[in-house]
C-alpha cells in the first residue's frame, strides 16, 4: 500500500466513498430494533414473554435479529446505522448487546454509524466521545466493538463536539452533526427565522461546513470526516443546505417508513452522484410486515428483509440515474 | 395523607420545593466522577492502574467514591445530579454502576437528576425516555434505580421530548430542557439573533415555558414538572429568561469551578427566593484538591468534601439573603 492509499484507507469519508462505489449503493440500513416488531418465529425461539419486553429473553432475541439482518444486508449495502436508544432500554445487558452488534457489523466489512446523538460540554462531552467513538481502549472491549462514526447534537456549538472531532482526526473516524431532522416538530427550533432571513438549520449547516473544512479533516475525496444529518423538508431548503455544505457527506434519514420520497432525497446528492448516504430502517428490517412480502408469500423473514433491502438499493440507484 | 398531600407528594416540582425548604438549600451536588481526580487513597485501595483507567478497578473506585460523596452531602443538600457520560466510559459495567449510584442517592432521601442530555425522534426518543426516566420496569432494575428527573436537548422541538413529558406526568417525574449552557461556544447556536431581535435561547425558553404550562404539568407550587437548564451569561439575558419562564424551575450549572458567581446566579431566582436549583460539581466533590482544604490540613478527603459542600450551601444562602 502506498502512503497515499494508506491515507485514504484511514480517512473516514474516503473509506465511505470507496465502500459506496464497491456496492454501487450510497445507502445504509438503520437498525432500530423494537422487540414488538420482531419476527414471531424469533420471539418464539427465545421464549419472549409478551408481558415482559425488557428482560434477557428480549435482549437475546434483538441480538440475534440484528446479527441476522446484518448478515442478510451486508452483500448489498456499504453501511449500517445502529440506534443505541433501542439497546439502552435494556441497561447494562443492552449496552453489551450494542457493542456486540457493532462488532458483528464491522467484522462483516460494513461501515458502522453509531446513532447516539450525544453532546455535552467540557469533560462530559470528552467522556461521551471516549465512550462512543474511541478505539483506544486496550483490553476493555474486543477490537471493532466501537463504531466508525457517530451522530452528535449541535446545540452546544463547537466545543460540545470537539472531543469527537479530535478522535475522528486521530483515528480515521467520522461524525454526523444533526442539522435538519425529519420529525413533525423539528421546525420549532430548526425552522426559526434569523435576523438575516435564513433559518436556524441553514445557520447550523454553515457552522458544520466551517467545522468540516478545518485543516486535516477533508480527505482526498473532498469530503470531510464531519458530515451532517439532513432530512429533506422541501426542495429549496435541501438545495440550500447542499450548497452551504460542499465538504459534508449528508446522512439522510427517513426514506421509506418516515415518508421521504425519491425526488426529495435526490437533492441531497451533488450532480456527480456523491455527497449523500440515504438511510432506511423500518422499510427494510421489518419488510416481512409489508404488503409486498405478504403477497409474495415467502416463508422466511430473512428473505423478506433481503428483498426489502434490494428494493431500497434499487430505488436509490433510480434516484441517481433519473437525475 | 389527604388527596391534596398525595398530589403534592407525587408532583416533581412540589416534591423538589419541599425538599429545598427542608434543607434550606436550593442546590444540588453534581457527580461527574473523573477517575484521574479521585482521592489517591481510594485509587490505592482499589489498586487502580494509572495506565488503565478504563478497567473494573476504576469502576469500583468511582462507585465507592460516589457512594461516599452521597453519604457526606445528603444531610446538607436536597438533590444530586449524576452525569451518565462518566459512567458510559465503562460500557456495561459503567451503566450498572450508574443505576446503583442513582439508587443509593434515592435511598438516601435525595432527589436525583440524571444528567443524560438525551433526545431523538419518534420511537427512538420513546426508547430513551423508557430507559432513562421510567420506573415501570418490573423485575428489571431494583426500585429506585431510575432518576426522579433527567436533562434533555431541545433541538428536535417538542416531539423530541414528548415521551419524557408523558412519563413525567404519569409517574411524578421531571425533566430539565437545555436552554442556555455554560460552555465557551454555546453562543454559536444559542446566541444567534432571530428576526424579531431576540436570541435563540430566548426562543427556546419561550417554547419550554409553553410546554411547561400545559394542562396537568404545573403543581400546587406553581412550578411545572418541566424545568430548564439555564447557565447565566449576562444579567439582562438571565432576567429575560427568568421572566419568560415563570412556571419553570431553573437548574443552574457552573457554580464554582465553571466560574459562575453569586451575583450571576441570583437573577435565576424569583423575588420570593424560589425558582432555581444551583448545581456545583468539582468545587464540592474534589474539594480535597482545593487550596482551602490543603491549608486546613484535614487528612480525610470526606471531611474536605463535606466542608466544600457546606461552603457551597452557605454561599447560595448568602446569595438569597443579600437580595
Amino acid at each position: 500500500m502506498t502512503d497515499q492509499q494508506a491515507a485514504i484507507a484511514r480517512h473516514f469519508a474516503d473509506r465511505f466513498l470507496h465502500a459506496i462505489r464497491e456496492k454501487n449503493a450510497p445507502v445504509c440500513v438503520g437498525l432500530d430494533p423494537a422487540i414488538e416488531r420482531l419476527p414471531k418465529a424469533l420471539l418464539a425461539k427465545h421464549a419472549v414473554d409478551p408481558g415482559d419486553t425488557h428482560g434477557s429473553a428480549a435482549v437475546a432475541a434483538i441480538h440475534e435479529f440484528c446479527r441476522e439482518v446484518i448478515d442478510v444486508v451486508a452483500p448489498h449495502v456499504p453501511a449500517v446505522k445502529i440506534n443505541i436508544a433501542f439497546f439502552e432500554r435494556f441497561y447494562a445487558e443492552g449496552v453489551r448487546a450494542y457493542s456486540s452488534i457493532v462488532k458483528h457489523a464491522r467484522d462483516a466489512g460494513l461501515i458502522v454509524i453509531g446513532d447516539v446523538k450525544r453532546a455535552d460540554i467540557g469533560h462530559s462531552t470528552a467522556a461521551y466521545a471516549d465512550a462512543q467513538l474511541s478505539d483506544a481502549r486496550p483490553g476493555r472491549l474486543p477490537d471493532g466493538a466501537i463504531p466508525d462514526a457517530v451522530t452528535v447534537n449541535p446545540y452546544f456549538g463547537f466545543d460540545g463536539i470537539e472531543p469527537f472531532v479530535r478522535i475522528a482526526r486521530e483515528q480515521g473516524k467520522g461524525l454526523f452533526v444533526l442539522v435538519q431532522t425529519s420529525n413533525p416538530s423539528a421546525g420549532e427550533v430548526q425552522g426559526v427565522v434569523l435576523s438575516d432571513g435564513t433559518q436556524m438549520s441553514d445557520h447550523v449547516g454553515s457552522l458544520v461546513q466551517r467545522w468540516a473544512s478545518a485543516a486535516g479533516l477533508v480527505g482526498s475525496s473532498g469530503y470531510s470526516a464531519i458530515g451532517a444529518v439532513v432530512s429533506p423538508r422541501d426542495l429549496p431548503s435541501t438545495k440550500r443546505l447542499r450548497t452551504l455544505m460542499p465538504n459534508c457527506l449528508f446522512l439522510v434519514p427517513g426514506f421509506g417508513a418516515q415518508g421521504r420520497t425519491a425526488g426529495e432525497v435526490a437533492e441531497c446528492f451533488k450532480p456527480d452522484g456523491t455527497g449523500a448516504i440515504v438511510a432506511a430502517s423500518r422499510s427494510v428490517i421489518y419488510a416481512y410486515d409489508g404488503d409486498a412480502h405478504k403477497q409474495a408469500g415467502a416463508s422466511d423473514w430473512r428473505c423478506a428483509v433481503e428483498a426489502g433491502c434490494k428494493e431500497f438499493v434499487r430505488a436509490i440507484r433510480t434516484v441517481l440515474s433519473d437525475r
